[in-house]
């Protein structure tokens, strides 16, 4: 269970992802091999996600509880990650996070 | 006018400063030379940051009202700053700032 504190050798998208009014802020980050990943952040607040790609959430600080949409398209079981944790989401899909407390960092990996 | 949309060959630490409540949320990047920025956001607030060391404050998106404090200790006047436009703080001293409607979003440079 390591933590990525830092990655190296990207580009930063300088204007910030806001959603839900802010209850999550993203920055994106590009690598010289064209892979696109974000940092972010998430407040206390219960939020539901859509995604369009497959991602990986891997937490790097506070933690989160989370549930996935099953493939039944019923609400899956409610699992805790905190950080050096990693959990993924399957693409065209959603799942519910909460965050109580402090805030939840990440990084999101795509596809 | 220019807007810096994405910056370079950084190392991006993944953990976001999260300041006021998550009013304003920043990442550091670090340049290869050692040199520290970061890349944030203001969301809608009324808000008085205080500086250690000198910074500048380069929009990228969105707009803000600035008050600095002056040499005499007392407020300046506001002045209005958007994308593409920088303002100026000095070290051990504090501005206001004021976001309405959309994000305002920055790189502050220090030193």
């Amino acid at each position: 269970m390591s933590i990525t504190a830092k990655i190296d050798g990207v580009a930063v998208t300088t204007q910030a992802n806001v959603y839900f009014d802010g209850k999550c802020v993203s920055h994106g980050i590009q690598f010289a091999d064209g892979t696109k990943k974000s940092v972010g952040v998430i407040l206390p607040a219960a939020l539901t996600f859509n995604t369009g790609a497959p991602e990986i959430m891997e937490g790097v600080a506070g933690q989160c509880r989370v549930r996935l949409k099953g493939t039944d398209g019923k609400p899956g079981e409610w699992k805790t990650y905190g950080a050096g944790e990693s959990f993924s989401v399957p693409g065209n899909s959603s799942f519910d996070i909460e965050v109580a407390g402090e805030p939840y960092h990440y990084i999101c990996h795509f596809g």
